[in-house]
């Protein structure tokens, strides 16, 4: 492990004497690699491995879904690749400067972290996603997928890597081949190699993370998310709102697990949105309410216990919470979020200040769905994971989020502090 | 513990309360409290008695007097809390702001942390200065002092807490009043009440806490700094910066430890050298060199191991090594620095430029000494600790440092995701 994660801290440091230009062409080359028709050969067929060892283990249908790549979607991943060509290079951004008046010009400069590490689960996307990302922004990857995709990560790896071999050293592209759990144990405390550290997957991985790693991390993706419904809520926004944050795409995780609705205006709304939820919906999808006695005495559901409060169900499920007043909800809502995204509805300005202000999450929302908390939404043109922590970024992270900055600092005739 | 960090956690969301006005109004009330005479003279009893433990305990006169408050030190300390008032509010700072193709407007604003926990040493003016920083920012401050200075620290946050509890609640400002070091090992993990975590003291300190947290943290103050003396370098400027950067004050972090010296230039250089480190200097001090075989040859020094090359003397001693070129050099440095401030000394300006690119530390120097590390010096009117990582902050934290940001987004009817 460290003879591997050496030469990826080496190669590197190579990547740093190229020009943005160059760092594009070592993400057009990828791009024309994994639409390269040999290429692709290899990589399905890794994957119909991968494919057939996952459906041999019992791994449930969702999840090969989630592994499975075919032509065109591999067509799309390539495409996605060049996306990321077309966005800014953040990479020398002076992003302050000023003299001092001991002489000094002081310039606070965007650079790169160094090695990026991303333990991942099954999704082999995320192998390329992630590749670019990085090379974009002149850092290398240490990637550590799980073992379901492991043969279709070693294709997808490999064409990357022959890409960009006579443009720079490949190991700035690093798989670790080994599956096994140790390898990940080893990798999370690396501290002399590894300079960022970003888990993508389930609450579990995260956790793991979190009490073993031993180099810098961000959290990302927890989402118990939660909609808080006002007293002075314009009903038919709090429904509609309801119906997207919940249902669109319940398995992500900026959908909504929890609905907060004010005491006072609890007898309006919760039949309007039962109707909807009972499959009058955009998506004819039903969905399983639990609830609080308030709930379920106005409206068919079954009774909610604190856990389920604190469930990510992703899943066509909704827990209901009535409160007395404003600040029951905020200190309901900080309790038991991921402090991911929650949004309120209301027509009265000075709750929504309130909710902004008090509420300790990465993003807030006012009459809007908590489904907006996504990078390409905010216009970052790619996404590297959505942080669940305060240190370093929150909520979407794009390019300039897997960057650091330096001080470089210019003196004239051999300053010296008084 | 956990009942204590609770009030800290609450008395936190009362200061999102407060205007910066009147967080402001906190911290003079903190300065007039540090200056009347009642709490003067119970502030220096309790100092008088932690100087006489100390020095039953055989501790050394210079953490002794690190240890020591007078009368014009409580002053100054004092006063430093009001120079703190005049620096900006940057809490509510809207950082960016744009607006979506899909009716969203997000705001990028900053805001505090929530509750910050300082893990320090021996100075009880840290005590002081944490405290004025973090509420300037609406952040809540748990501090863990060293053993030696108990007495001190809890008459000074005595103190500070009388003088804001019928402006705020009082639990803002929370001392850890156990000194075993069991309490430092619970409060570092206490993830759900602890939003960062910054260690002040000791290497010993700072490894422990990167070995042993689960709290986000920002590792402060290792400072293995060099001095690199180009082949190309201004003689003159190069021994200029060398005796202020080794001897002005060799004790902190941003003293340099080593200077790695172009072989080309070693003879010319190093007799220069020598005879300002041999006591011919503004300070009247002599310096103890060690080096390379080359260093050895040319001048009069005594051999130097790698292990010398690793060390943070924060003494009058340096260790010297000659190389071939700027790369071996940049390899060098990469390889020993703890990643604080380095600096080089040419004429060429292409030589600059590969150093600022290829040096991996917070702070690149150019014809500059590393002493003006600094937040002071680097005008950023307060310094909460140097960053030695890449993760949220680099080199000198101000205030900005200490705050993190979150998402505001508007929508105006119920904007839902297609």
């Amino acid at each position: 492990m460290d003879a591997l994660l050496s030469r990826t801290k080496n190669a590197q440091k190579k990547l740093l004497k190229l020009s943005g230009e160059e760092r594009n062409e070592l993400l057009r080359r990828i791009n024309k690699a994994l639409k390269d028709e040999k290429n692709k050969k290899l990589i399905l067929e890794a994957n119909l491995i991968d494919i057939s060892n996952a459906k041999e283990n019992g791994i449930s249908p969702v999840m090969v879904d989630r592994l499975t790549l075919t032509d065109s979607k591999l067509d799309k991943l390539a495409d996605s690749v060049l996306d990321i060509v077309n966005l800014p290079d953040y990479i020398g951004e002076v992003i302050e400067e000023w003299n001092t008046p001991t002489g000094l010009n002081v310039k606070k400069v965007r650079v790169p972290f160094g090695t990026i590490a991303v333990v991942f689960e099954s999704r082999p996307n995320v192998a390329v996603d992630i590749t670019a990302l990085t090379l974009k922004t002149a850092n290398a990857c240490v990637l550590k997928g799980g073992k379901e995709a492991i043969n279709t990560n070693k294709a997808l790896v490999k064409a990357m890597k022959n890409a960009i071999s006579d443009l720079t050293d490949p190991d700035v592209i690093t798989l670790i081949e080994t599956t096994y759990r140790s390898a990940t144990n080893e990798l999370i405390t690396k501290k002399e190699y590894i300079d960022l550290l970003i888990p993508r997957g389930s609450k579990r991985l995260i956790d793991f993370i979190t009490q073993n790693a031993k180099v810098p991390y961000i959290e990302t993706g927890a989402g118990n998310c939660s909609l808080y419904i006002h007293k002075d809520a314009d009903i038919e926004k709090a429904v509609k709102v309801a119906v997207n944050a919940k249902i669109q795409r319940p398995s992500v995780c900026n959908a909504i697990e929890n609905i907060v609705v004010d005491k006072e205006i609890a007898n309006k709304f919760l039949p309007k949105l039962m109707e909807a939820f009972n499959g009058n919906n955009e998506f004819g999808k039903k969905i399983e309410v639990r609830g609080d006695s308030l709930v379920n005495s106005i409206i068919d559901s079954k009774p909610a216990t604190d856990e389920d409060y604190y469930t990510e169900y992703n899943d066509y499920i909704v827990a209901i919470k009535t409160v007395d007043n404003i600040d029951s909800a905020i200190e309901f809502i900080n309790e038991h979020s991921t402090k991911h995204s929650e949004s309120i509805i209301t027509e009265d300005v000075s709750a929504v200040e309130k909710f902004f202000n008090e509420i300790d999450s990465a993003c807030v929302y006012h009459n809007a769905s908590t489904r907006f908390t996504d990078g390409g939404e905010f216009g970052f043109g790619a996404e590297i994971g959505i942080s669940t922590t305060k240190l370093h970024a929150r909520g979407p992270m794009g390019l300039r989020e897997i960057t650091t900055y330096k001080y470089v600092i210019n003196g004239k005739n051999g300053e010296v502090r008084k």
